[in-house]
């Protein structure tokens, strides 16, 4: 069976060496806490201003400005900034936390299309960097979308009591 | 509703701030990645070992090898070493990885008394360090309880076909 992993890379074509090759500089201490602030900020106005319903809905029930920090916390402690999510939050437990969302194919798609044009808008961000990024963002995007895909391995056990097949409602 | 911090935080006893005191100092650069090492074989030699089954066999699927690798390189990652983990396996994504297993408040005790075992086995650990490791480990666990439950809630979601509101086998 594949892993996590391998599914990510299949799918990103992203491998593993290059995705995390973030940790082979620091991000945070190169570009600065307003710079991922910004980036979080570009990315959600764009999310939460999507003209497709399907995508918007997905984040409808956070509001914006958690949205923004929760993730700019989160870039900050992963590309080498002090632990803030983790201080206020918890462990990123990125499967675990995304498991209330539909993360699919398409879903991983259109937000990695977001993230790509809120990084162009972000200035002070060189090429280097923006490239790591990218490659550690969609590696990510897909290894998220492999964990979704666990969650339906278990909606689609069947009833102990009928044995109906099919799936059953998400929690 | 209690989120997973707040959850992880009443059942353990120990708050966010004393569980993520850990980044506050670098263990790993503190101890060395042997000790890391050791404790790890040190935990693992007696989870394999133990006499109740029924945390045994919450193991057994799993080379001990393999398990004491993929629990030091963790915790090297996590407290301030190389990204070991991540190169080799990709995100931690802790509850998504623990899915396949029962993390129940009764298996994360055992757990943890393993744990501190191997602490106290493992020379070259000073107080100081132990204690904040225990704290860390210790929230953990129950974060991973409360993660446990996210996927209870999913098995308990009632058939579409017969309406049968019991659990359904874990996949």
């Amino acid at each position: 069976m594949q892993s996590l992993q391998e599914k990510a890379a299949e799918w990103s074509g992203v491998d593993a060496e290059d995705a995390f090759a973030i940790d082979g500089t620091n991000l945070y201490e190169k570009l600065g806490l307003q710079t991922f602030i910004s980036l979080s900020t570009n990315f959600y106005e764009r999310v939460y201003a999507d003209e497709e319903e399907w995508f918007r809905s997905i984040f409808s029930k956070s509001k914006k400005e958690d949205a923004i920090q929760n993730q700019y916390e989160f870039f900050v402690q992963r590309m080498g900034g002090p632990p803030l999510y983790s201080q206020r939050k918890g462990h990123p437990a990125l499967i675990g936390r995304h498991r209330p969302f539909p993360v699919t194919h398409r879903a991983a798609e259109r937000w990695l299309n977001h993230m790509q044009q809120a990084l162009d808008a972000t200035s002070d961000i060189d090429l280097d960097s923006k490239t790591k990024m990218l490659n550690f963002f969609r590696h990510t995007a897909f290894f998220l979308v492999a964990g979704d895909e666990l969650k339906n391995q278990n909606q689609a056990a069947p009833c102990k009591n009928c044995k109906h097949p099919g799936k059953h409602a998400a929690v």
